[in-house]
């Protein structure tokens, strides 16, 4: 009898977690599970603030997938997803087809740049170990320029963070302790770097608690950071960015560096594979299912759910991404098993906690408000709990976040 | 009385070892003496090439000036020399103006492109601790960068090093090492990586001895140096470099860095100054003064000697200029005690040492032909030698070269 073939898009939080677990719950002789990821490593997407500011090297936001997969369970894949032929069940890559019987999407999210002139072309994303390797570089490479240059352009060392959401405030929370660092590694003195954050809505970490936002935002000015509230940028240059100021005027903010951290939208392949969607997110069904596909399930940031107490999406977060991978990997063992019956997916939020640079945060956890090194303290053991999640305590030790004093 | 007032231009080699000098020779009586310099430290020039690879740190190749010179007895301005008014026995700073009446110029030497096309807009020089920051991270963000562009662009992981002089080599050498790590660092292919070297005269180190010569091209070669021999640079530009081959005829070599280590001439202030120069270089008198100024010295690489056995200038050696500051402070001390008779300098060349990376050299010191790690072992000496002669065993200790196994 043939076994039912199941892969999974994507080694993020949501994937790997469907991954790890079904190779739990099933036996060799149960089903086929292939993972197909971009590279031979996860990276921590919620740490990739670190490795962009420089404060974390990108080998410590990353491990190998070998570690954590049973290779006579799960086949891996490093290869590229180019599209999804729902009809014919297969998946194009460039690294030739892949055929399903049932297909987990978990393949992330994407930036979102609103049709914001300028943004894709000037301005860096916190998106990938990639991408937060050229920040870091693209940063230290200003620094370096400017000692060098006769004229001194002192623009060139301006940060201009777009978004004070999670990212953004995480990574300004981590430029505060990196700034130092750079100045004192190229003679140059403080008091010419400006980080700059702009945001269109009028306060930063919508949503979260005011007090402890309040905190945030006393932290990041003491440190250097200046805000830009309820002002969108219009558009990003080769010299800066245009922000709006009133009505109809516009201030011109000239940086060396501009970081784009506000738009999340889903994966382009959702769109190319003609699924429904709204930016590129899927509204799953209740048991995670994509509408009218019954062997096609959605995890993680591609997947849209609606939190009906405050009827608005849940956050895209690694959190729900991991529960959502446990939920998935149950109910694919369930239909294998010949059950109609699938579980219900709903989030268990235990709380959140914002890093605002070394030994400082801000956090809610189960219901408890934190600020400072407790908060600190709570962030690295979130971050340690995703490691334990998918790899257990060996990965905690090898990734995770300790301080040995 | 008024003391005579002794002006130092420079802390390089020949800058400090004549400050050194002249501090142990003069009691606080004697002479007010003033050492000018742009920088509160001193770099070891001749280990520039390694902090511009990135295999040793910039903090590594510099020391703070107040750590070698005596404060009751030296004065130290940080000013950047602007011009020198001979009549008036004034230095022209960016800090004011500094009267003297004895003055050793000791700026070292600039950069000469020969007028070729783009040079000094798209290729960088190996000059100072500023500009070999700049290289290193130019590289390191092309790497960052190219792995993280959508279509890879792999000549930008290609280095052209205009010159196969001592500079240009040793930084070859350095690459030769540095570029494995870069590769893992950032997850590419060491076959991506092109290193070439071009340069106008047929041979690599000319006026090095010829079996030596061919070990050194060997094993740069064996560690993926191409090398274009007899080839001049005709244009740099955005793209890369356009090399000559046969008569007419150009070859396009694109290259994401380019590093030019050829041409040194003398400094732009001897010009401004109206001193008698060729290629900003002043053919000094034996006793190391100007012609036609008896009191002003110049030592370092804008002084100029022949070499009367082979009838051609004496290179412009960290060796030479250190011995050249000895002299000038012994006949400064010579004039101040109303002596007419000066010292003349003659060079006592032990010998010479060319870096091909860690653990490999070649050199020919007092008359033996050295490779490898002989040779390598020496070329430290020499490095520890340097510092031992201008900050004694404490200096060694702090910056030294040493490996403790």
């Amino acid at each position: 009898m043939r076994k039912p073939k199941i892969v999974v898009l994507g080694a993020g939080y949501g994937g790997l977690m469907t991954v790890t677990r079904l190779q739990k719950q099933l036996s060799v002789n149960d089903a086929d599970i292939t993972l197909i990821n971009k590279n031979d490593y996860h990276y921590e997407t919620t740490w990739l603030h670190e490795a962009s500011a420089g404060t974390l090297h990108h080998d410590r936001v990353r491990y190998s997938i070998s570690d954590v997969i049973n290779r006579s369970k799960v086949d891996f894949l490093q290869a590229t997803v180019e599209d999804i032929k729902t009809d014919a069940k297969k998946v194009i890559t460039d690294q030739g087809e892949v055929e399903y019987d049932y297909l987990v999407f978990a393949l992330g999210g994407e930036s979102e740049t609103f049709g914001i002139q300028g943004l894709k072309e000037y301005a860096f994303t916190i998106s990938n170990v990639n991408s937060a390797r050229q920040i870091r570089e693209h940063i230290e490479y200003q620094f370096a320029t400017y000692k060098n240059e006769e004229e001194k352009k002192d623009e060139r060392l301006s940060i201009v963070v777009g978004g004070a959401g999670f990212t953004g405030i995480e990574f300004l929370g981590e430029l505060g302790n990196r700034i130092p660092e750079l100045c004192h590694e190229y003679d140059i003195d403080r008091q010419k770097v400006r980080l700059v954050c702009v945001e269109a809505s009028p306060m930063i970490l919508p949503g979260f608690d005011p007090e402890l936002v309040k905190y945030a935002r006393a932290k990041l000015e003491q440190r250097g950071v200046e805000f830009h509230l309820g002002t969108p940028i219009k558009e990003a240059n080769e010299t800066g960015v245009l922000i709006a100021k009133g009505e109809d005027e516009v201030e011109e903010i000239k940086a060396g560096t501009i970081v784009w951290a506000a738009g999340v939208r889903g994966s382009s392949i959702i769109e190319k594979a003609g699924i429904e969607n709204m930016r590129a997110r899927v509204k799953v069904e209740k048991d995670l299912r994509a509408p009218g596909h019954n062997n096609i399930f959605v995890v993680g940031d591609s997947s849209l759910m609606i939190n009906e107490e405050i009827n608005r999406p849940y956050p895209p977060t690694a959190q729900i991404a991991m529960q959502q991978g446990e939920t998935c990997a149950s109910n694919i063992v369930a239909l294998l098993h010949g059950k109609e019956e699938l579980e219900e997916f709903t989030p268990d939020l235990k709380g959140t906690v914002c890093s605002l640079g070394e030994d400082d945060a801000i956090g809610l956890v189960f219901g408890k408000k934190l600020t400072g090194s407790q908060a600190s303290f709570m962030k690295k053991m979130v971050d340690n709990r995703a490691l334990y999640m998918v790899g257990g305590p060996s990965l905690v030790f090898k990734k995770g976040k300790f301080k040995f004093f």
